[in-house]
C-alpha cells in the first residue's frame, strides 16, 4: 500500500457512487485526492443555485452525509421546505434546512461574481474536507434529456419524474461555452492516476469529459503514462443506483451489463474494475482492450469503501511500476 | 361597536407594537384593515432580502408569531443558521428555518423584478391573513443612525449592537427616490380613520411619513374629515420595547414621556391615546391640541389587543358622528 497511498489521484465523479468511492479514496490519500465533479445536474430552486452532485460528494467527504436516506445531511430537518410549500412553492426537489445553508451561501457569492470553484473550495474548507472537490467547470452547464414527454431538465427527469420516462437523447446545454478550470487542469497535470467513479456514463461521466479541455487533459496525462481506471456502476445487469441500466438499453441499444459500461470507456480507460458478481464478464471486457480487476465493488460501509479504493490504487500503482 | 366595526382603517406600523395593535384591529375589522408598514429597517442577510417589520406584522396577523420570544415564528428552529455559521457567515441577525422560507420566496420574486407590494400581498394570502399589509413603498429605503461609532445600518444598531450606542441623527437612505404605492394611496383614499401604532416615532413612523406622497395622503384624508389617532409607545416614561425612550432623550432633548411622543405628532394627529399609568399627563397632551383617550394600552394578550383596538375605534367613530 505504501506506493499506492503516495499517489496523487484525480477521480471523475457524479453523485452517490462518486461520493462513496471518493470517501474510500480520501481515507487512503487525504489531500492527494482531487475529485472532478459533474455540474450538469445543477439547478436553480427557489432562486437558489443547487449543485446536487457536488454537495453529495461534499457532505460525504465531510462525514455529515445521511447514511440512512442515501442523500442529504445526517439529522436533516425540513422546516423551511414546509414553509416554502405553504407559500405555494413546488417542493418536489426537497431541500433540507442545513442543505439550504449551502445553497444560500453559494448563491450569494455566485451572484457577487465569484467563481464556482472558489466557492466550492471554501465550502469544503469550512467543513474540514481533506480532498479537493473541483466543479468540472465554472460555467453553467445543464444536462437535458429527451423523453417521450419532450426535453426535460435533468432533475425534473431524475427527481421530479422519478427517472420513469425513457431517455432517447442527452445534451449538455452550455457545454460549448464552458472551459476546464485552471484547478482542474492542474489536478490532471499533477495526477499519478485517474479513476472514473461507478457513476452514470451518460449523465455523470460524459458531461465531465465533454467540457472543452478535460478530455485533452486526460489524454495528455495518459501520454505521460498515467493510468486510468474505471469502476463499473452496473453490477449483475443492474445499476447500483439510478437509471444507468435503462439508459444503456435506450441510448446504446444493448443489454445493461458491465461490458456495456466498458464499451463506453474504450480507448481512454486502461483498467476496468468489475464486481465479483460479474466475474464471468472479465473475458469480454479484456477483449475490448482493458486490463481488469475483479473485486467486491458494493460500497456498503466505510471499511468496504476504503478497501475497494485500496484495491484500485494498488492495481494502478502496480501498473506504474 | 357596530359603527366602529364598519370603519375602514389604515394603521401606520413598525414591528412588534404595530403588529400587536394590528392584531387587535384585525379582530375588529377583518379585511377593512390596511397596515402600512415601515420598510426602512429592511436589510440583506446572506444575499436574502429580509423585511423585519413586515414579517413581524405578517406572522402576528397570521397567528403564527412566537409569543414566548416576542419575535419570529412559533416552534421555530435554527438548523440552517447553525450551518450558515459553520460556513463562516455572520449570524448575529438570527434567521429561523421557517422565516428563511419567507426571505427566499421574497428574494427570488424581487430579483425577478416583481414589486415588493405584490410579493407581500401574496405571502399574506398564502398565510390566510385577512388584513392587507402594505409596504410603505416598493423602493429600497434604508434607515441609518448616526452614533458615536459612526453611521450604522439600522439593524446593525438595533440587533447587532443591541441599541447601545446613543443615536444623534437618523436618515432614510433612498427616501428621495421612493414613492407611495398605488395600494397605499388607495388605502388612505378609502380610509374612514387612520391609526398610528405605538411604534417608535423616529425610526418606525417617521420613515413612513417621509415617503413622498404619504404625508400628502394623510393630509388629504384629514381634509375630508378622516380622524387620525396615535397610541403612545412610551408608558410610564419608558418604551414598551426598543430604544424610543433613549431616542427621545438624544434626538429631541426632552424627557421620554408620552407628552414627548405627542409633540412629535402635533399638527396631523387628532386623538392621542395614553396609558392609564400616564393619566396625569392628559392635561399636558390636551394643551398640545390633541383630544385624548386614556386606557390600558399594554397589549399583553389577544383579549387586551382587541379591547384596546375597540376602544380606539370607538373613540374615532364617535368623533365622526
Amino acid at each position: 500500500m505504501a506506493a499506492a497511498a503516495g499517489l496523487r489521484v484525480v477521480e471523475l465523479a457524479g453523485g452517490v457512487g462518486g461520493a462513496k468511492l471518493a470517501h474510500g479514496l480520501q481515507a487512503q490519500l487525504g489531500d492527494r485526492l482531487s475529485v472532478v465533479v459533474n455540474t450538469g445536474d445543477d439547478l436553480e430552486r427557489h432562486g437558489l443555485l443547487v449543485c446536487p452532485d457536488h454537495d453529495t460528494v461534499l457532505y460525504t467527504l465531510a462525514g455529515i452525509d445521511n447514511r440512512e436516506w442515501g442523500w442529504g445531511i445526517a439529522g436533516e430537518t425540513f422546516a423551511a421546505s414546509e414553509m416554502l410549500a405553504r407559500y405555494g412553492e413546488e417542493t418536489w426537489f426537497r431541500l433540507g434546512d442545513r442543505d439550504l445553508a449551502t445553497h444560500i451561501v453559494r448563491t450569494r457569492r455566485w451572484r457577487d461574481g465569484e467563481r464556482m470553484t472558489t466557492i466550492a473550495l471554501d465550502l469544503q474548507a469550512a467543513l474540514g474536507v481533506a480532498a479537493r472537490i473541483l466543479p468540472m467547470t465554472d460555467a453553467p452547464v445543464r444536462t437535458r434529456v429527451r423523453t417521450d414527454e419532450g426535453w426535460l431538465d435533468f432533475q425534473t427527469y431524475f427527481v421530479g419524474r422519478h427517472q420513469e420516462p425513457e431517455v432517447s437523447e442527452v445534451r449538455f446545454d452550455g457545454i460549448g461555452s464552458a472551459t476546464a478550470t485552471p484547478e482542474v487542469v492542474a489536478a490532471f497535470e499533477a495526477a499519478d492516476a485517474i479513476i472514473v467513479a461507478p457513476s452514470n456514463p451518460f449523465v455523470s461521466v460524459a458531461p465531465i469529459l465533454a467540457v472543452p479541455g478535460i478530455r485533452e487533459a486526460v489524454d495528455a496525462a495518459r501520454g505521460r503514462g498515467v493510468p486510468v481506471a474505471a469502476v463499473s456502476g452496473i453490477v449483475g445487469g443492474r445499476a447500483i443506483k439510478g437509471p444507468a441500466d435503462r439508459m444503456i438499453a435506450s441510448l446504446a441499444g444493448e443489454p445493461p451489463t458491465a461490458v456495456a459500461v466498458a464499451r463506453r470507456y474504450a480507448g481512454w480507460v486502461d483498467l476496468f474494475v468489475l464486481d465479483a458478481t460479474d466475474a464471468e464478464l472479465e473475458g469480454e471486457v479484456r477483449a475490448l482492450g482493458f486490463e481488469t480487476l475483479v473485486t467486491d465493488t458494493m460500497m456498503v460501509g466505510d471499511a468496504v469503501r476504503a478497501r475497494l479504493a485500496g484495491d484500485v490504487l494498488e492495481a494502478l500503482a502496480a501498473r506504474r511500476r
